[in-house]
C-alpha cells in the first residue's frame, strides 16, 4: 500500500473523521488525496455516512492497531511553527487584524487568498529571531497577505518595498499608510516582465508566497533573489496541497543553482481560508466518488516556510532583464484552482 | 557589520551574558563565533568581567535598542522541535533513560558524543508522526545515540539494523537486547568500505548523525540512501557548530543529486553534551582573546534535523561497491575536535 493510503487508514483507526478533518491531516497534494480516497472507497476499505468517513470491516483488517498507543503530535503551543511571540508582537497582532479588516477580496485570476493574521505575525517574529528585520531593507513580491503592513507596524525595517500585479492592492496599502502614518513603497509589477533596474541587488531580505506553477515559482523566486544584495536572505511559502514532491525538488534545485543554501523548512507554517466571498478553492470535491458536505471552517490549506541565505553573490536563473512566460495553472499537480472548473 | 557580529551585539543589549550563553544562541560555526568575539573584543565593542561578556560604551553606540521590545522566541513547549510526545512515549523515555545509563563512553577517535534522551524520543515521535515507524524496516548508520534501543522499545518497526564502526557498541546493544528481550541486528562496519550487498535497497527508513567532514557526510548519507528501497525516507542531523553554510549547501546538493527531496529542516532539534569523562570538545576556548571559565552545564552543541524522501529509485553518489577515503577532521570549519589540540 502506498504511503498516502496508509496515512488515511492509520488516521481512521483512531476514530471516524470528516472529509475536511482528513484533508487537514493530509501531507500530499489534494489531487493525490482525492485519488487515494476514491481508491480506498472503491476498494471497499472505507465508507462514508453522515459527513463521516470510517473504516469498513475490510479496512480494519488492513491496519495495525498497535501504533495507536503512541502519540507524536505537532506542538499545540506553536502549532509546529517553532516560534512564539509576545510583548509588542501581541499588540501588533491586534492592530494588524483591525487594520486589515477591509482588505480587498481575493481575485481568482491572480490565484489570491490570504493567510491567517497570526501566521503573518509569526513570520515577522521568525524574521526578527533571525535578525532579518531591524535595520533591514525588505522586498515583497506579491502581498495579498499584507505582510508589508505588519512589517511596517513594527517600525524595525529600514525600508519596505512591495511589488504586486494587482493595482487594487497598491491603492489599499497606500490608504493604510496614509491613515496610520506608515511607510511602504508600492510598484505595480508582473513577475513575467523584466525587473525594474533600480531594484536589482538593492535589498537585504526578500519574502513571497509564489504562484505554485513551476514557471511561477521560477519567476517569483528568481526575481526575489535578483533583488538581494550579497549574502541576502529569503523567505517563501510552498504548499503541499498544490505542489508535489517532484515540484519541491525542482524548487530546491533552483535555490542551490542560484547560489543559495536552504537553512529552514518549517512544515505547515501558514494556514489559509479556501472559501471567500469571491473565490471558492473547494470545487474539487466534485471529483469524489461519495458525497461530502461543506467545509465547517477548517483551514486545511497550508504552506510550508522556506528560509534561505545567498552565499556571496546572488545568481538568479532568470536574468533580471529577461521576460518569462508564466502559467497560472498546473494541471499535473493542482485541483484547487477554480478556473479548472469554469467549464462545468 | 557582519550578521554574526550583529547577532552577538543585539543579544548583549538585553543583558550581559556568559560566553556559554552567547555560544548557545549562536547560529554560525564555533570557529566563526570565536573569531567574531575576538574581533569585537579587540575593536573595543565588548569586554569581559567575572564570567560575563558585556557591551562597552562604544559597543552600545553601535546597536539599536528599538528591537528589544519585540520578542520572537523559540517555543518553550517543544523547544522548536515542532513535535511533542505523550502517552506511551513518556514511558519509553523513562525506560530508555534507565536502560542506557551505562552506555559506552564517547571515543574521540570516532568523534563520538550522544544527544539527550528527550531528543532521541522526539526524533522517534517525529518519525511516528510521518508514518515512518510502524511496520517499517529501519537502518541506522552509526548509533552512539542508541536510537536503535528507543526504536526497539516501541516495538513498532518490523526490523532494526545498526551499522557502526565501534565494536564496543555492538557488544553493548547485544547485552541490552538480551536483558530486555529486544530485537536489534548489529554489524560492525566502516562507511569508507563497500556496503555489504545484502543491505542494498533493503530498508524503508534510514537514520544517522554523520561525521561532519565533507567526505564523512558524503559517505554516511550515500550509504544510507543506498540501503533504501524505492521511495524510502531518511533522517539525519547536521550541526551549525561544525558545518558552515557552504557545507550545508554541499549536503543539500548531494541529496538532490541522489534523487531525494528535502521535506523538513528543523533547526537545533537535538542537543549534545560537549564534556564527557573521556572527551572534551571545549578546548577551543584557548583561542579566545579573553579568559573564559568552564561551562556550567549548557548544551550549546546542537544538530538540525533533515528529513528527506527518495523520489523513485535511490541514486547514491558513491557506488555501494566502491570504497571512499574519509577525513575525520575538517580544519576549515571545525574547532571543536579535541584531536586538533593534541599537540598543545
Amino acid at each position: 500500500m502506498r504511503r498516502i493510503e496508509t496515512q488515511i487508514l492509520n488516521s481512521l483507526i483512531e476514530s471516524e473523521k470528516s472529509f475536511w478533518e482528513l484533508l487537514d491531516e493530509n501531507k500530499f497534494t489534494v489531487k493525490e488525496f482525492v485519488a487515494a480516497l476514491n481508491d480506498l472507497f472503491r476498494g471497499g476499505l472505507i465508507n462514508a455516512r453522515e459527513d463521516k468517513i470510517y473504516l469498513t470491516e475490510k479496512g480494519l483488517r488492513q491496519v495495525n492497531k498497535t501504533h495507536l498507543e503512541f502519540k507524536g503530535k505537532i506542538c499545540d503551543k506553536c502549532e509546529g511553527k517553532r516560534i512564539i511571540f509576545n510583548g509588542k508582537f501581541k499588540e501588533i497582532m491586534e492592530d494588524f487584524t483591525r487594520i486589515t479588516k477591509n482588505r480587498p477580496l481575493p481575485n481568482a485570476n491572480f490565484f489570491q487568498g490570504y493567510m491567517r493574521e497570526q501566521d503573518v505575525i509569526s513570520r515577522v517574529a521568525l524574521m526578527h529571531h533571525y535578525n532579518d528585520l531591524a535595520g533591514k531593507s525588505l522586498i515583497l513580491i506579491g502581498d495579498d497577505d499584507l505582510l508589508s503592513v505588519a512589517l511596517a507596524l513594527t517600525d524595525l525595517p529600514s525600508r519596505i518595498f512591495v511589488l504586486d500585479i494587482d493595482v487594487r492592492l497598491g491603492e489599499h496599502i497606500k490608504g493604510i499608510c496614509k491613515e496610520y502614518g506608515l511607510n511602504i513603497e508600492f510598484q505595480q509589477y508582473d513577475v513575467s516582465n523584466p525587473l525594474p533596474k533600480e531594484l536589482l541587488s538593492a535589498f537585504d531580505v526578500f519574502s513571497s508566497e509564489p504562484l505554485e506553477t513551476l514557471s511561477g515559482l521560477k519567476a517569483f523566486i528568481s526575481r526575489g533573489v535578483a533583488c538581494l544584495k550579497e549574502n541576502g536572505v529569503g523567505y517563501f511559502g510552498l504548499s503541499t496541497a498544490e505542489a508535489s514532491h517532484r515540484k519541491w525538488r525542482a524548487v530546491e534545485k533552483m535555490l542551490l543553482q542560484m547560489n543559495c543554501v536552504i537553512t529552514d523548512i518549517i512544515r505547515d507554517f501558514s494556514r489559509y481560508r479556501t472559501l471567500y466571498e469571491t473565490v471558492n478553492y473547494e470545487m474539487f470535491t466534485k471529483r469524489l466518488s461519495f458525497p461530502v458536505s461543506g467545509n465547517p471552517g477548517i483551514y486545511w490549506y497550508k504552506s510550508s516556510l522556506f528560509r534561505f541565505e545567498v552565499l556571496g553573490e546572488p545568481k538568479p536563473i532568470i536574468k533580471p532583464d529577461k521576460s518569462i512566460a508564466i502559467k497560472y495553472i498546473d494541471r499535473r499537480d493542482d485541483v484547487t484552482n477554480p478556473l479548472l472548473y469554469s467549464k462545468y
